[in-house]
């Protein structure tokens, strides 16, 4: 499109505060206008042993997209991409949406379950609390995202994330794992804009990095985390990730750069095998699980080899040391 | 791009009438201008255990593609896509052409067969009638087009559709289909405007369904038909849906809300297996079977998870009721 | 984009040299502007069961894109795509790079190896060499590209190829295969102009045929040489391609025309095999192996699906002869 929002610095540097007197720009809307909502962590908790609560805020909170640039996003839990929620195939979810934002309705879309999209995934109004219950009864890496109308907005304001249907019997390779990590993939627009969203390219392409277990990294979908502070793992590691690409509009072409992926599951099931990669195709809403080795001391960079989007921030490096 | 049709209603309302007075528009060219062919039905008749014939018309039709906005197609048999067709594997296909075009050779590039194109697939000129014979001996779900140069003209305005060769021993899970479906996404750009062809945003991306048999829906490639009446199923069915991809320049991310297919066979050759799939990818031309069942009564969105396109109009809506 | 210029020939015409002196249009740097390396080839020397010798150039070297219009581009070894590497599965490669370039650094990435980024695709400065070390250890058909930042401007530039190590074990077919060929895909934008490669259209699309032994075809990335002097194949031939999309930024929907696919493998790994294919998707840096046979004397288009980059130049002809 013609938007050169990505290079054009000088219209971004004040992020949306200065977008907002624009003529350019689209305003964020009153009642957002001073919100800033502090993020509310997930909560997961086993209550069975095929039984499983999830509870989730939708709220509006500032991300940090590039450096000093804020956008108020539409968000999960305060962040975007939302927290990954990790369940176990043949799981019911029992699942709380508590909507936090004062004007909008939002709800849940998990693509990892049976629901009749209408009820499962209905709205719950703003200060309202929903409750749902659905199975997971597919292993895989998933995408969700809020599914209201204009669900474009939703997604590319921010909401969206990835749930992980663990395999009941796992994946194969798991006893050769070292090291794991969950990446997604998301574009961001400018501001709120639905004509930017439908016609135009992307201001940033970026990788985010959720974190499986506590103490890991868990950042948001920006230019520069995974940058500054590398993911981190030990030379000769069998390393696994987790990875989605959540749009809202555009394919991946997922590469790390210094290795082939040994294994590979498209849409992290573990029917749907591949060896020998060194690109994974991901659609939009796409998931795999890939399995590569690092065989040598040094920084590898993990981009899509979509160098349009790599430039515009999708790049992780990863930080390989002696052992 | 910078085309901004898709969100400008008014240069729209009044159709290609008042496009081709219009400064920003292509001129509908002299000969089609007050041409609306009446569709004539294609004639598919089996004349041996491997023998079929299959009769088609290229025509001048106005289609609807959004409220009220009519496009004055280059089709097959007056809709675009085009009729499905439907053949064995193993099938000899007799296949004749009837330009009903006064101005413009058309043809017909069958994916399924194997022809030399430049014989096979050859022009026939304006008011003739051509006859090819080729086999189509791999199953699957293929697309068809004119190609005739330019062809992302012809496909662009329309000359596309679907031909299933169904496989001679059966898809695997046959016996366990309850309803099946033929869904066709394709773009729709600025009225014969190739250089809105070459490097615009579509204006609408869509879905059309296609009768497999007589009394089945069969709709254009438009905004509403699928949404204002959605599709038909029951509450517990296994649903097969063949896709197909005709673009002409889009990849498309296919997926059903609510559900996970839990067969999906790329290009609808069932060698091609996998499982547990929230979205398939498609490249444009692109076919294939998945397979889904549909838990809860309710509404099912089918989407191409690109969402800007979605947002364009490639939504189809899924109703399922009590049994 | 708003980027036209693939229709408009008349700021093309002249090429560079008017480019440079168009507003609109970078200037080519200027260690660069008298600059026009005669292409140095390839050296592969196998030195060891198990070990090869390559030595390559990156240089600055006038490429014909369209008829009469040069891009002064940055290559290796004076074409782009630049020549193909053959190795074999288990190969140790000892490679150097001499760089030819006086103003530049530049890198080797070659998506076969294992190696650290840092170390192994480390720059070379100008007018220096280095030498590396790395195996190649997975069989397939693999991008090659300078490494160096900004990366999209070194491969949008024209500095990128493919390596195809030969599986140890060949292919399942190898015995019936009657004819092959090396394909490469990649786009064209304006000169040297980061904003075009991040958020233009391509100016242009095209394929280039590579030797894979003397003899063999050997062209660039073009719009004509691969329509004005067809590849050549008789009938009844079992055909193979190893295709390669190169990008920098798009996908490909890898398409022959009247034929079939009968065997792919993903990447060109024989472990994932796919069969009946109409068309292969490939991500940006993807690969395949596609087998196909041509059963009828005549032209065979070979395009990528996605018709606005077919119309943009990437369509190579196939003509099959009598026996
Ligand atoms: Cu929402
Ligand atoms: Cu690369
Ligand atoms: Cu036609
Ligand atoms: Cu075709
Ligand atoms: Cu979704
Ligand atoms: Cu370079
Ligand atoms: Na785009
Ligand atoms: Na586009
Ligand atoms: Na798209
Ligand atoms: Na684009
Ligand atoms: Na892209
Ligand atoms: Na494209
Ligand atoms: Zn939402
Ligand atoms: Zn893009
Ligand atoms: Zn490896
Ligand atoms: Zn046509
Ligand atoms: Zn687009
Ligand atoms: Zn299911
Ligand atoms: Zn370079
Ligand atoms: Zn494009
Ligand atoms: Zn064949």
């Amino acid at each position: 499109g013609c938007n050169s929002s990505a290079t054009d610095e000088s219209s971004k540097k004040d992020g949306v505060v200065e977008a907002a007197t624009s003529t350019n720009e689209v305003e964020v809307i009153a009642p957002h206008k001073d919100l800033n909502q502090e993020p509310i962590p997930v909560k997961i908790e086993r209550i069975g042993e095929n039984e499983v609560n999830v509870e989730m805020t939708s709220q509006i909170t500032d991300i940090e997209i590039s450096p000093d640039y804020n956008y108020k996003a539409w968000t999960f839990n305060g962040e975007a991409p939302g927290p990954v929620v990790v369940v176990k195939e043949g799981d019911m979810i029992n699942f709380t949406l508590k909507n936090m934002d004062p004007a909008i309705p939002h709800s849940m879309d998990f693509h990892a379950v049976h629901a009749a999209p209408s009820k499962g995934f209905a709205n719950v109004e703003p200060d309202e609390t929903g409750t749902f219950r659905y199975p997971a009864n597919k292993p895989g890496v998933f995408m969700y995202h809020c599914g209201t109308a204009p669900v474009l907005s939703h997604i590319a304001n921010g909401m969206h994330g990835t749930i992980i249907v663990m395999p009941k019997d796992g994946y194969p390779n798991d006893a050769e794992i070292d090291r794991e990590f969950v990446l997604i993939q998301n574009e961001w627009y400018k501001y709120n804009d639905i004509n930017d969203f439908m016609n135009g390219e992307p201001s940033q392409v970026v990788f985010s990095a959720k974190a499986l277990k506590e103490g890991d990294r868990n950042t948001n979908g920006d230019t520069f985390s995974l940058k500054n502070e590398p993911l981190l793992a030990k030379v000769g590691d069998r390393i696994r990730i987790y990875v989605n690409n959540v749009g809202p509009n555009e394919v991946s072409s997922f590469h790390v750069v210094g290795t082939v992926f040994d294994d590979v599951y498209i849409d992290g099931n573990p029917y749907n095998h591949m060896q020998g990669l060194q690109t994974v195709m991901l659609p939009a809403s796409g998931g795999a699980v890939v399995e590569f080795t690092v065989t040598e001391v040094g920084n590898y960079p993990i981009v899509t080899h979509q160098f349009n989007h790599a430039q515009k921030g999708a790049v992780a490096m990863l930080k390989v040391t002696e052992d």
